[in-house]
């Protein structure tokens, strides 16, 4: 029987209706104008509502993935930074909207279990998947089920250390892996050093305009042999490779699927994870490993929220 | 009903008869004379005939902990570097001398069960278990399930790199945790210490014997102030803090224990370790959080087998 998948954004709120494949019979979008719990539960409402007329079938269950922090089954966003929210009851609230059971799961979660049941980790009981976007973030399926933690925030690559004492994460911690690597601090490196005046071919790809930036300009720059952006662009690569490898080597995962815009985007990047994963990861967790890119793109939260659901 | 459980080290083969609680209704022990897989089988079963005998109560399936690598539920040691061993089908061997069901797991998963389930991980579904001994290594259960790996290697801490690069770890892989931290090693660099006539200090303790050196010789060493000793202790502890440190702030586990010889019996580094997850773990798996000391012992392998059995 299909079920409803959401992905839950910062500015929209999207809803599928997929089938047990993981097939997405119908999708709808709407902006979230508004960011009161009540708004919010209202366009995803209108968005639900849209998606099942469309695919024309009655859906039995709903699964929410939405960026925060969501302790065990509560179905509460203990924290959700992107909508400004804290301690929202987001599952209950939306289940007595919608006249069905909502399951309330992280984003990346969401995503991971997409690619788990539907894309690159098909067939797969024990699976990592790695996502770098604007933060870096990382899912864990063992023994063939989520690895939540007891908190609900498992998966924290983003925030294991690298440099104790070192660069200010967006978190407030000092040395966090996403300080170094995460797509907004890639934009960030890439700014400070247009500024500094230390890289002329920054300053032609981007004609001095700071607001060109993304991570691929980076990449592009050093691509093009421009010594400060090699430097900032090749430790991206080794930290990522090194953080994802260690993490390969305690789970011994039968697949590692890479996600997330930066590593979609930026091939060189994705090129050098790749080579320190292959380097660093010991050899008998390396044994059987296949290493793939994530096959549904932004439909995996939505598709994978609907199978939760 | 009671079961069988069976610790199987490099010199020795212990059996016990648990009941459902993990109590050690009686156990036994036999010396591995010899190391033929059929001298192995007997010398175990000799033990649990000893612990059947004086426990005096019928067992109705046997557990086994062993240190190698055992994929999946495949009840064979495909590596095990102390027996010398190579694909062994140890569960079906012993399965048949015994006349009973044996369930194969390697010795540290069977160790963490018996804490999770008997020690100091009860009531918590969510547990990390790292072990300082003689080598580094740890085991993850999650959602209440041993996470074992696709090939049966999970939990490989020590072979996390920490210096790519750096020191040959005894796997034949360079810049592995377990080549700064693991008790081998921690004995070969004070010996190298000792030898380079640059502690004065570890001269004294050791009276110049190098054999009389044990992890604790070096923490003496630092803690009576030697520059050299407390360089390799000091790194020993940050290279341990941070890796347990990122492992917790990936899984999110309720409880983090900590075992091994050489943690339980070294104090001073203990501390250390402690500190420094205390400083590097995120804030978010940092909540609610509790660490806790290995409970068992050395019995810890011998009732989570059985447990498993």
């Amino acid at each position: 029987m299909p079920t409803l998948g959401i992905d839950l954004g910062g500015t929209n709120a999207r809803a599928a209706v997929v089938d047990g494949q993981g097939k997405i019979l119908a999708s709808a979008k709407m902006a979230l104008t508004e960011r009161s719990p009540e708004a919010v539960v209202e366009s995803i409402a209108q968005a639900a509502a849209e998606a099942v007329s469309l695919a024309g079938v009655p859906v039995t269950g709903c699964g929410v993935g939405a960026a925060g922090q969501i302790p065990g089954n509560s179905g509460v966003l203990a924290v959700a930074p992107n909508l400004g929210w804290r301690n929202v009851p987001l599952g209950a609230l939306l289940s007595a909207r919608l006249g069905m059971p909502v399951r309330l799961v992280n984003d990346l979660a969401a995503a991971a279990w997409g690619e788990f049941n539907a894309g690159a980790g098909r067939g797969a009981p024990d699976v990592y998947v790695a996502f770098v976007g604007s933060g870096v973030g990382s899912c864990i399926i063992a023994n063939g089920q989520l690895v939540r933690g007891s908190g609900g925030v498992a998966g924290e690559l983003g925030h294991t250390k690298v440099i104790p004492g070192g660069r200010r994460c967006g978190c407030g911690e000092l040395g966090c892996l996403e300080a170094y690597c995460g797509g907004h601090n890639l934009i960030g490196l890439t700014r400070e050093l247009l500024a500094s005046g230390r890289s002329p071919v920054l300053n032609e790809l981007t004609a001095g305009v700071a607001e060109r930036i993304t991570p691929l300009t980076l990449e592009r720059a050093a691509e093009a042999g421009d010594p400060a952006a090699v430097e900032i662009h090749s430790r991206a690569g080794k930290m990522l490779g090194m953080a994802i490898s260690n993490m390969i080597t305690v789970l011994n995962p039968a697949r590692l699927i890479l996600g997330g815009g930066v590593l979609m985007n930026c091939p060189g990047l994705r090129r050098a994870v790749v080579e320190g994963i292959q380097a660093l990861t010991s050899n008998t967790a390396r044994e059987g490993l296949l290493i793939a890119e994530a096959e549904l793109g932004d439909d995996s939260g939505l598709i994978g929220a609907a199978l939760l659901g």
